[in-house]
């Protein structure tokens, strides 16, 4: 185990260095959250399909549990159970457009990842940094349990966990527990836990902060200690279905999936499912007893438990919906956690917005009209009032607005539009529109991946955990 | 599926070209044994240990359902289900003693397999060729059903169904179904089908040859059909017990095993077996209601079934054992088929030598007294007399000898004491004398083997069924 206890050294000490401004030190909070033992417990795996460049190279690094597709590097790095998924990088010849620049693409775009440790993180989409096109990386960097780093090249950071960093270049920052961040390019800051946060230079800003008392009900994360709260345990008490996923070679989802839509074959799918049309269910999702209407997805580290989703809905990364009725093209942001009860249903109505990191946690029934923005945190029809507003009025704001806990800067109509028309190219990048062979997305695409599972040097030498260097190549 | 095919063409032309002289078509005999359809179909693995050198290549290929360990490169290949074992390759520093030469062996040996259709074929050992001591080639060759190319670089060669190569450089030879060879240097040889050839240059030459009209009982093997007869049909029939084991991810043989011992995870372990210590089971090895004594081994491809093995006995590659009582440091050699009945039990008495290749199918209970040498088709007592001798009397031997369908030329005793010395140097290999932490080997090294899987392109496209470039190094 020696060299992968050096390594762990290493890139602690080195994400230490990064954060020195903001006398931060991440070793009380990782040393032990992951015993090396279990790092070597795990086979790690990797997709193929004929669609994505292929190019995997793994040096000098642990990558247990963890899940990779598309363009991928990763050095002297510890990965445990993340998912490096690379089915929307750039390719050559693209042009990327950002402002008045036109760029043209130059190489396949690759995930690099050096010297970082990744705790259950995922990581997907592409570099959104015009100053970066080709390679999104993820550099002397620590994060933790389901946190997403989505478009955003990272260094010299920590992200607590059930924090996401969207579409941000983002160098020596702390990104506390169920922060989000969406803010372009970030540097030096420390992101309070709970923090949501939208900015788009000269646009808007978006602030909201989750009242920390009531959030450590949900998350909590000191030194010593592994995460803890209402999120851990939820996603605790639903590990062993995976396992069993796990550990069959060639298993077959137990329900009847619609050729124009993919079940991947390591998510969880409890009976009483239905699947339409155009679905999409990624990786680690988990279904239970609900419908996925026409053009639905359920992206990784999904649950969807006792609910119906009418179509065309977005359950981004690490968003769990229970005993709730989603109407057409709701968009649920990542790690929201909506949670209705059998005798108090959740109802949200179609085109609903549902903010990054919002918790919806009702003990009476909860209707949301159609075409609201609702975010923050929301036990009864109070909040509800305090944490929403229609879209339509929203979109009329044009300078500053505060509501509750939220600040609002700039305008409205711009941040409207701007998630109308990303929920739109979500739906389109995954399948939802797809008809008669036009618009394929994830959905069609991945039905065909084979997959294939790599392992570390077993017991028995210096190497032990260590995985050796592997290359894949067309 | 396209390049898959053109591959098979290309690899049909090359074997051809080096048969020519022969008059041989190897194309009707396997252009439909494989579908290519199957050839997708299974994954291949390979395995890391902390002992052997790590240096997998695989460019392509197809490499369906086969095992990789130890330093392979495979070009331009198709292996089904083949088992390429490396770890018994001569390293960097090692010393070769040939008759007079000491050579110094200047680089990890390699096997390499080029331009080559392996189907169910077993690659082990090293190259004993002092001519190409580094790398221990397989080039334009074409191998079928649970053939054995064993320390024997190849080129240029066809392989009927359960034929063995051992030991020997060969060049442009057809080998007959279950023919034996094992003869230093051969080359634009027609083997027949069921010869068993030992010899040894100035030495020895023993010489049998199956009869025929009684081999076709147990291999047929005819152009557009698959091999036909007994063998195949027992071990098909044993099909679905493997399928399971390759289909479970972590699994845990359903038997007690010592420290000492070994069983390998994709073998089979039917109830009521019973392992000893420094046994050693191999992959795809089958044991059912067996006990296999102290040191007892049972390689790829053996099956042991209502058995009982007393200890140090070697179970060659793809030896079967049913309804028999062997005694200690009873050898019985590759590819035979020794099967008694429930009420007609086959008794082997100890330090017997069952040559490669040996049929024994009995009705009436036998007995082989202690320290014999058998060899043939025996199927009652009279076969025995006329295909055995006791190893005392065999030593005798100084010119010439022939008794039924066997002839024997030179030293007796120069053929006994280096089948006896082999034998030594095989239990010794496989960690038989394995004690108090001295004279370690396969037995005690293979626990802790971690088994990555890798697949082909899916379906799609001109590259389905092609394995990408792998490349696997420390």
């Amino acid at each position: 185990m020696k060299e992968l206890e050096k390594l762990f050294d290493r890139i602690v000490q080195r994400v230490n260095i990064n954060l020195r401004e903001l006398e931060f030190d991440v070793n009380p909070l990782v040393n032990k959250l992951i015993p090396t033992r279990q790092m070597t417990r795990f086979y790690a795996f990797y997709g193929l399909t004929p669609h994505h460049p292929l190019n995997f190279v793994f040096r000098h690094s642990n990558l247990s549990g963890s899940y990779f597709l598309g363009k991928v590097r990763v050095t002297n790095s510890l990965l445990y159970k993340s998912d490096i998924r690379g089915d929307e990088l750039k390719q050559k010849g693209d042009l990327f457009q950002y402002q008045d620049f036109n760029i043209p693409v130059d190489q396949d775009e690759e995930i690099c990842i050096d010297d970082s440790f990744l705790i259950k993180t995922l990581v997907h989409n592409f570099s959104h940094d015009p100053e970066t096109l080709e390679t999104f990386f993820i550099r002397d960097t620590v994060s933790t349990h389901y946190a997403n780093i989505h478009g955003s090249p990272s260094d010299g950071c920590f992200y607590g966990p059930f924090s996401t960093v969207d579409l941000t270049t983002i160098r020596d920052c702390l990104v506390g527990a169920y922060a989000y961040v969406q803010a372009g390019e970030i540097s030096h800051l420390n992101v309070d836990p709970g923090t949501v946060w939208v900015r788009l230079p000269d646009e808007f800003n978006f602030l909201y902060r989750h009242p920390s008392d009531r959030l450590t009900n949900y998350i909590y994360f000191t030194p010593g200690n592994v995460p803890q709260g209402v999120f851990m345990d939820f996603v605790e008490d639903r590990k062993a279905a995976f396992e069993q996923v796990f550990n069959i070679v060639n298993f077959k989802a137990p329900v009847t999936v619609p050729t124009s839509a993919s079940v991947d074959r390591f998510a969880v799918i409890k009976p009483k499912t239905s699947i339409g049309d155009n679905v999409l269910v990624a990786q680690r999702a988990f279904l239970q007893n609900s419908t996925l209407g026409k053009g639905a997805n359920a992206q990784e580290n999904c649950y969807i438990i006792n609910s119906v989703l009418e179509g065309n809905d977005v359950t981004a990364h690490g968003a769990k919906i229970i005993e709730a009725d989603m109407g057409k093209t709701v968009f649920v942001g990542f790690n929201s956690f909506l949670r209705g009860r059998p005798n108090a249903r959740l109802k949200i109505g179609q085109e609903c917005v549902v903010m990054p990191h919002t918790i919806i946690d009702i003990s009476k029934p909860l209707v949301i009209p159609p075409g609201h923005l609702v975010w923050g945190l929301i036990k009864n029809a109070d909040d509800l009032q305090a944490n929403s507003m229609s879209l339509k009025d929203f979109s009329k704001i044009e300078s500053r607005m505060s509501k509750g806990r939220m600040l609002f800067e700039g305008s409205g109509k711009s941040f409207v539009t701007g998630f109308q028309e990303r929920i739109h190219h979500i739906l389109e990048a995954n399948g939802a529109f797809y008809s008669n062979n036009n618009n394929r997305g994830h959905a069609q695409r991945n039905q065909n991946i084979s997959f294939n599972t790599i392992q570390p040097y077993p017991k028995g030498g210096d190497k032990e955990g260590l995985y050796p260097t592997i290359i894949i190549q067309p």
